[in-house]
């Protein structure tokens, strides 16, 4: 069975054909652009279109055989109508992207292509915010495969959060549930951009960790980092970690101090949830065990799980990018 | 319909009849004796049943008319295998509750009561975490009636959390989830019986106002917080609340300072559940709208509501200690 997924992100729009066989879900073709917001919503349309056709074109399949189109999008989303509420990265508010998707899909300049407009009337369209859709394909494919509950934590420019719950995403009424990153851990705390502080992205995010590593080397000329990076507009996430296998004091004090604020929210997040399985997830996370190892230590004592026959493994996403396309993917999937 | 609830808790053993009659589900017959624990397991068993029989007794039913049972339990408890992992209030542990009722039901010196006999073969004995079950029966007939997804806090000695998830009680696989007092909201703050450090329970349980007005109090002799209650050991969590509405500055701040800590850790949960109610049980929630109004302003801005259509309810729990007894009597109903 063929799916056809889409990632409409800030910088790249990305559709993919998802092929599903005995419980297993792969990407069989892929396609992308830029996305280079804010622009028409109509061309953005098009552009996905485009996109699924050379995805189509590159998995030797036809639209035809596919079942259903979903798409992951970075906002407020209401699946249930079809509309992008709020997406600041894309610049749109109340958009009907559904609706505008059949419509550009049997437009005039698809004329030539019979089976894309027959697929417009013959499948469903689903639509997801895209945290939810990657937690939801690590789920089904990825680091929580086989688990019932399963939370994902994406560590980039801020925390992600996406949660699964009786194997089905869950985002509550209005759609907006998951927003772990802005769970205050330090009252009073530093400022993050929403408004609270003390966020725990402010802190455990992959910006908070580039922030405390740069301002560690400031501190630190004597630092290995300073050697690793050259300069600290080369600095990236890699830094303290490369530098800390090496025995580089000021690194291991960086990446002990982040993985201690990483430890404070995820043991917050196992205490309120008790998943099957956390994954964790974003650029951070390809640092593996050098970052899963200190973060397990770090939260012994602090999870509740005395006489518990199950605890929260703790795992590292496994499929990069692909999550979110083959979540939404699968969103029209009765499983 | 009828069912039986019973309420295990630490100090008191309640049992009560529940009728439920379109969608509406009350008490109409309820009997309690002391817990006295720790005690023999059989001992208490046998307390539970004699209770139901007075129970029926006032609610003029017989046990041909009760379909299911329920007992709310404060610990760990497994549902599905009938197992009390450990309750600590109990003194128990691996307590096979479920079938220890049933022989206790068929025992000898029940043997002049057929239709109790009949009744330990003929219906289901659910066992659930108290706090859940409370939030089930404030679900079900209480302050989130109507509601999808609702959170329960109970501000006692701690603060307990109780999760419905799509109309459902949600304990995770584990049985473990919703220690919602035990998320930090102070990193490093101070110290919590659990282990952790700056948990929420420290700062915005029952306890954590009543040491908060103390020492208040113990600062500033000339608060009329001392006229109200006379001395230290008569302080209660009314003392700050029914000073401060004469204008007591001292109790004033004690309010603020609480709503603060409270407020924080409820945006938490709401910015983690987006649920559709969140329902405020507990001593302290006996002060209703003296408590409820500081603590919806104070959640302004706190909270991810941008552009949503609905946004959570902060409502008080309206079932007192009866919501623990709807809830367990309805975990046999299939709502």
């Amino acid at each position: 069975m063929k799916r056809i997924g889409i990632d409409l992100g800030g910088t790249n729009i990305v559709s993919a054909v998802i092929e599903s066989q005995n419980g297993c879900h792969k990407v069989i073709g892929k396609a992308f652009c830029k996305t280079k917001a804010p622009r028409e919503t109509e061309s953005i349309c098009d552009d996905m279109i485009g996109l699924c056709q050379k995805a189509l074109e590159k998995s030797g399949s036809s639209f035809n055989e596919i079942e259903s189109i979903g798409i992951g999008i970075p906002g407020s989303v209401d699946p249930e109508n079809g509309v992008v509420n709020f997406a600041s990265n894309l610049f749109v508010e109340n958009w009907n992207i559904v609706d505008m998707m059949r419509k550009c899909m049997c437009s005039e300049k698809y004329s030539t292509d019979k089976e894309l407009q027959k697929l417009a009337d013959r499948v469903d369209i689903f639509i997801e915010n895209d945290a939810n859709a990657a937690a939801y394909g690590e789920f089904l494919a990825g680091g929580a495969k086989n688990s019932n509950n399963s939370v994902m934590i994406t560590l980039g420019t801020g925390i992600g959060g996406g949660i699964i719950i009786d194997k089905k995403i869950y985002s509550a009424s209005n759609y907006a549930a998951g927003e772990l990153g802005h769970m205050v851990i330090v009252k009073d705390g530093k400022q993050c951009n929403c408004g609270r502080k003390g966020c725990w992205e402010v802190y455990a995010s992959a910006t908070a960790l580039l922030k405390l590593t740069i301002e560690t080397m400031k501190n630190h000329p004597e630092s290995y980092m300073w050697e690793h990076s050259q300069e600290l507009r080369k600095v990236t996430g890699k830094t303290p970690f490369e530098s800390a296998i090496l025995g580089d004091e000021s690194a291991i004090k960086v990446i002990n101090t982040y993985v201690e604020y990483l430890a404070c929210g995820a043991a917050n997040v196992i205490n309120i949830f008790q998943p099957d399985c956390l994954v964790v997830g974003g650029g951070v996370s390809n640092q593996g065990e050098y970052l899963l190892a200190p973060l397990r230590k770090c939260l012994e004592g602090q999870t509740y799980s005395k006489n518990l026959k199950q605890v929260t493994k703790i795992v590292k996403a496994e499929l990069g990018n692909d999550a979110g396309l083959i979540g939404a993917a699968l969103l029209g999937a009765k499983l």
